[in-house]
């Protein structure tokens, strides 16, 4: 039997979410290796093993991946979203280019998943409606002043921009230090849509104005969606919050 | 009864990559409206009313929809891969700014799907692993030198690029144009991948480097991804395809 490694993305936490494909992954897999939250949104199976870990450990858990197909195993490695937006996908193909070259003759493959910005977009509206960039804030595997950069020239450029990872214990200011320098640039009724724990029984959802977006309002599990100059809000009657949607025109409507 | 407006993201081709989600939207519409090929990939259902409509129509198809809501049918908009994505979303949202003013008291909901995207990337690697931009090619609805200057901005800030709508009988010169920005900033060896009909019978992936890439080789279902300087080949024995990622840190690994 030929080891095989598929790197699956579950989507948000909704598991109406998770494609046909992403499951048979599941199914067929003889281990579900993880963050430990993700694989416990699977449904245990009999004869399926789990290997459940923290989520820092990303590297060992692509090279645990690796060496069990290489012994012949099905394996899966979770990711929430999709696990080739800052997740799984690319830590196992750097474990695989810096590892044993036996492991470049197994079978590898990614299972496409719902990413959280386009969960979150969907949620409000069409904010990702036009050209738009994703970045993570997170500094532990890049240096900040090329996250500063990237964030400068994706707002400069009038990008919608969806910010991953924007904070977490370990890294407080960076969310804040990201939204000073959308304020330098872009004006301060830019709707922002800090939507939290999307499709999970925790959801919740904000859209406010630059101006009034403080850091604090995030947390690990929050997507934050920075329109760009031309997103707009459409007011709607009663207590509904407003759509938020980035028309496709730019400028004049030809 | 109340009308509703489901905007679904079928996701690419492939039907195994629609969510359980869409599905059920799908299920239980009274009416499925989209651009024609998009509806004929939906089973028939007694009772369900089908209204496939040409490509360049969507504001049209946008407001019968809505029309249909109001006099209280469930609609289901389809669209392919993700509908917040250079899709079908937004021309629901700029029909709702713009018109009835009951619009605004519709029930309107965006399903989600895997975005081509994020399928053309699972099939090579892991291209866009790291901070990416995507980005629409198409001057139908914005100016030229939008386009232009977004995607410099995007290319010197060493994001990949993920290009959508890049070339069609009408808009012949533009790939050739941004894939010349792009040689002016990018090293020549810079991986691209050319994705075409992912997910469908007819799919066709090939990777190349920037030197090599001709316009002529994308057509309107091609998703073109430009790697960052940072996105690597893993070459694998025999006739294997390369694996392309994007590597999370930057840089020097920490």
């Amino acid at each position: 039997m030929t080891g095989r490694v598929t790197i699956v993305g579950l989507g948000p936490g909704d598991p109406r979410w998770l494609t046909p494909a992403a499951s048979e992954a599941l199914t067929s897999a003889t281990d579900l290796i993880g963050y430990g939250p993700y694989v416990d949104r699977i449904g245990e199976r009999p004869g399926q093993r789990r290997h459940g870990s923290d989520n820092r450990v990303e590297l060992d858990r692509a090279r645990f991946a690796l060496d069990l197909a290489e012994k012949g195993a099905r394996v899966a490695v979770v990711s929430g979203g999709d696990p080739g937006v800052f997740a799984m996908a690319a830590a196992v193909f750097e474990a695989i280019e810096n590892g044993d070259p036996a492991w470049r003759e197994l079978d590898i493959r990614v299972e496409p998943g719902i990413t959280a910005m386009l969960a979150a977009a969907a949620r409000v509206g069409a904010p990702l409606g036009g050209d738009f960039c994703a970045m993570s804030l997170s500094d532990n595997l890049k240096p900040w002043d090329i996250v500063e950069k990237r964030l400068r020239a994706a707002v400069e450029a009038d990008f919608a921009v969806a910010l991953y990872n924007p904070i977490s214990s370990a890294r407080p200011w960076q969310l804040g230090a990201a939204l000073k320098i959308v304020s330098e640039i872009r004006s301060q009724d830019t709707p922002i849509i800090l939507a939290r724990a999307v499709g999970r029984p925790d959801e919740s959802i904000r859209i406010l104005p630059l101006a009034d977006v403080e850091a604090s309002m995030a947390d690990m599990s929050t997507m934050v969606i920075i329109g760009a100059s031309t997103t707009r809000l459409i007011e709607r009657p009663g207590n509904e919050a407003p759509y938020v949607y980035t028309p496709r025109f730019y400028g004049v409507r030809p």
